[in-house]
């Protein structure tokens, strides 16, 4: 069968590549080794390293050659990605998780406070690369994506405490919590590439709505995929109670009976027999088709973003893994 | 009586309702209601604000004119408070903390979650604060304090556990958990009111053996203080089986027979007699003294420190801080 994605998946590869070499190097300013067994773990765990790719790609749609041969790219991409897990650690320590990656979480073999603290390692070393190679502007794109995550996490959880039913609310969080970092990554690329103003804002653009795009369709995976190809049980939100779009949009067009009929599933204890339910309510009601029309609609924003750019194969990366984006099983 | 530290604490009275004033003011920036909530309670609950404090006398000493009214000061004097805040919020979510300076702590009241992520975005907006005010620079200074914060983290923990007797490693810890960040502090005052390498080199070794000679004190205070003047009992290192100074010092200078004492009172569980024994045991082995005699010398080298700065009433705040961490009582 033909691949389409191959080209996208090989080049994820090789920058993939490129990256742990540059975090295998920059682990070397670590002095204490129990900290750097636990930065070790969480840095080099495999994982698609999608933002620093998007730094490298964004920088050379807007012009710079050779940009993995550029300091300021490299310091860019290498704290984007420890932003990116610093996040997770933090998050594990949070919702007490036990694997990440399909291995042990870092928090159940090194304990949550030393967890935290390689966070904030993590997160100081991103900040001192960023504003070496870029000074003030690098930082304020982090600082803010930053504080959208953080702000994020706290609307999302009240929104899972009080149960709310708001599709505003749910896209507030995604666009904190999943896009607001993606968006950065595709920014600072812009800025280490010497892009102007239009170019950067047309570049957070698509990061954005790809963002978005890529947590509506993992929303959609979690009712419908396959475990044998996404590897993880559907259901998860389900079991959860997450008020996920599918849901949402669902409940937006339910008649009191049907809402009551999920407020009951929603209230009973998980079970295969509520989710096989619950799912087949969703898809009468719409929720699974309009979810991923508004996915598409997101996906067609972020394309839409990149026409002012020539051709080049970074820009068909970029453009290939919007469809993957959609396109995706797992 | 003559009060001899009165100009000192004045001044830092008349800083800490500066300080206090352009925190409210930048917690504007806050959307969350929430995090709001939780950043006011953590930032605006006293505290003496020396940090703040420093930076701005520090810049006065290399010559800035009236820096409470220069951006650069005022930003970078907000970003050492914030992330001295961020850490105390992770420290006391690692150590499970119930009370803060008198009152419940953050974590007890909105949990560990919030406040890790709290914590997270007063790291960030520290960060963007300090890059827009003094770009890159600034941000290297914070980055290596806060890097050297978590070493110290991780040695002090591995301390504990080995219940470790080395003096050099105990040096490490307070040098990274305590004098980093106030060496940082004066350290971006002396950036920000424009001085020299020289200057900047002064201040910090002046932050930094007062940040190490401050914490001795605070270990002397936990075994010899009044807990009417202190506000807190005594023997809580010694409940904690806290390797301090003065017990090291005591340990080297013992006899095995000595020695076996001081691991029998380590060994038992806490008890008001086993710390009074302790407390007679380091007496006479001229632990206290010795530790005193030690941060008398700290003091001196900063206060040899200072000696390049012509004479403002900045200096003198500064030569009478570093006499009040050795005079203290509380």
């Amino acid at each position: 069968m033909h691949q389409p994605h191959e080209h996208l998946f090989r080049y994820l590869a090789d920058q993939a590549a490129w990256i742990e070499a540059l975090i295998d190097a920059d682990l070397q300013t670590v002095n204490d080794a129990e900290l750097l067994d636990v930065l070790r773990h969480a840095l080099l765990a495999g994982g698609k390293r999608v933002r620093p790719m998007l730094v490298l790609a964004a920088a050379s749609l807007v012009g710079a050659a050779r940009p993995q041969e550029q300091a300021t790219v490299r310091s860019l991409a290498l704290c984007v990605e420890y932003l990116h897990v610093a996040s997770l650690l933090h998050d594990d320590v949070i919702d007490n998780a036990e694997q990440r990656r399909g291995r042990p979480a870092a928090n159940t073999l090194w304990g949550g406070s030393r967890v935290i603290l390689a966070g904030d390692f993590l997160h100081a070393r991103a900040m001192t690369l960023a504003g070496a190679a870029a000074g003030a502007g690098a930082i304020t794109i982090l600082g803010q994506a930053i504080s959208r995550m953080v702000e994020a996490e706290f609307l999302q959880h009240r929104m899972a405490a009080e149960r709310r039913r708001s599709i505003d609310a749910y896209l507030q969080v995604v666009a904190g919590k999943t896009a607001a970092l993606i968006a950065a990554a595709c920014e600072l690329g812009a800025l280490a590439g010497g892009g102007g103003a239009n170019e950067r804002t047309a570049l957070a653009r698509y990061g954005t709505k790809l963002g978005l795009a890529f947590q509506v369709v993992d929303d959609l995976l979690d009712y419908l995929g396959d475990p044998a190809k996404t590897g993880k049980q559907v259901g998860n939100d389900f079991a959860e109670g997450k008020m996920t779009l599918p849901l949402l949009l669902a409940i937006q067009r339910a008649s009191p009976e049907k809402r009551a009929d999920i407020d009951r599933l929603l209230d009973q204890p998980a079970s295969q027999e509520a989710f096989g339910e619950m799912r087949r309510v969703l898809e009468r009601l719409g929720g699974f088709a309009l979810a991923r029309q508004q996915a598409a609609a997101m996906i067609d924003d972020a394309l839409a973003a990149l026409t002012p750019f020539a051709d080049c194969p970074e820009k068909s990366v970029l453009t290939g893994l919007a469809r993957y984006v959609l396109e995706r099983q797992r």
